[in-house]
């Protein structure tokens, strides 16, 4: 999906909400686990309520890699019930030697057809490379919503005085374009949004944090939102998991309506 | 595997050599592509004719999920054939938010048997402790074989003066101990071993890049070698692909015992 793509179903859905798919069967609702694929049956009957009020899904792998062969048959499935007109993030934090890239990119933009991966920067250029592909997505993991984000990216070196995640902000810029590199941002990061901002003022931005993990969704909307939007920001335990009994798919809906509803209200004041 | 036996079994071998099992299906030879796992087959008669000259077999990650789910059937049962007494590492540069993390964990050590997982830094601390088991190990980036290591693993500290690397080094030794993890220092990185060495004298080392990549196995050794050997040496490409014909085992075979010979020397000067 291109740029203006992604940018036009923002306004027609006037949101832009990402929804995690962290699918665990130990959160599931019961009745859902003697289905033949318990894991693909709550993704079905999530996206079938949730997707008019989302723009983008974001399949955790590790929920899905942890179940073995049949959990990647799960992602492949969820992969492909997702409408086309929906962005698809793989976020798999994966990155290696350039060889090793370009068969993580393969797996995921051939064998499956995400649109975006997210992708590690430790091991620098030769590592990210190989994930460009036409219409296809890097999401580069810049400064994160963990605690353990700041033992190392706050690093500041002592040449440029920047921080090492605006260190790679400012580097991979060279690396590729807007229309195929994204950042992740955490939300819980929200009081730097708008100098991370103003490094990378026309990417889009991945925002992780909001929800479970705390981050404040008006305040990374007012400091990070651009003039095309610029945000995918990601829900994913407070919405999917809304409810564990048999109403889990309504409940999910209206916590996905309720984000969509505040994030109209905010594209509507600045854009 | 503990480190005691680790360090035994490098005694027993005079071997610390590690294979790489890079496997794909466009290198290996031909008359296997017909067999019901071709990637296994290549595998277990790689196995079959090199485990008496290694001490750990490496499964490149990226090359079975590049294959889907049949992928992760391959090397399920490529980790199953290899002998117990030999160490396991997924090299797999995973790393991701406390509670994903785990799931990758689950999947290497409990849903699959590895002794050992490569984790990749950028996140922190909470992104690396959920890999640490009873007798398995995190095997940490530090300082790695690729061009790209240079782009941000030397950024320079403006508070302490220390490269991002060996911040990582030092850092992560509060984390766990020198039984639990190891770090990868790629063999390019070779003139800067002794300095690492220092920086973490007890820990293993999981040394990449010689061979295809161009390090040297002796410089290596005489900088980085401590009292309990504390390396061990990747090779991929320049074993399992000594020949692409019948006689690709034999010649893997042959390729590995050359090198098992010349660290047995280099293990005599030194232990």
């Amino acid at each position: 999906m291109t740029r203006a793509e992604l940018f036009h179903q923002i306004k027609k859905k006037n949101s832009y909400l990402c929804i995690g798919l962290d699918t665990d069967l130990t959160k599931i609702p019961e009745h859902l686990l003697s289905a033949n694929d318990p894991v693909f049956e709550f993704n079905k009957q999530i996206i079938d309520v949730t997707h008019p009020y989302c723009v983008a899904y974001k399949p955790n792998i590790a929920f899905y890699e942890a179940l073995g062969p049949k959990g990647w048959e799960s992602l492949q499935k969820t992969l492909e019930y997702i409408p086309k007109d929906i962005f698809t993030i793989a976020d798999a934090k994966r990155g290696d030697i350039g060889n090793t890239s370009a068969l993580y990119a393969k797996a995921f933009f051939e064998r499956m057809d995400f649109d975006a991966v997210t992708v590690a920067p430790y091991m620098g250029e030769d590592s990210v490379k190989p994930f460009f592909y036409k219409d296809k997505w890097v999401i580069l993991l810049a400064h994160t919503s963990n605690p353990g984000s700041s033992d190392f990216q706050l690093v500041e070196s002592v040449v440029t005085g920047r921080k090492l995640y605006e260190e790679v902000i400012r580097k991979s810029q060279h690396w590729g374009s807007t229309d195929q590199m994204m950042y992740v941002v955490g939300a819980t990061q929200a009081e730097k949004m708008q100098s991370i901002r103003a490094l990378a003022p026309d990417h889009f931005f991945l925002v992780p944090g909001v929800g479970a993990q705390g981050g404040d969704l008006e305040m990374v909307s007012v400091h990070g939102m651009n003039k095309q939007c610029g945000l995918l920001v990601n829900s994913a335990r407070s919405i999917i998991y809304a409810s564990r009994e048999n109403d889990f798919a309504r409940r999910a809906a209206e916590e996905a309506m309720k984000v969509k509803n505040r994030m109209e209200k905010l594209l509507s004041e600045r854009l």
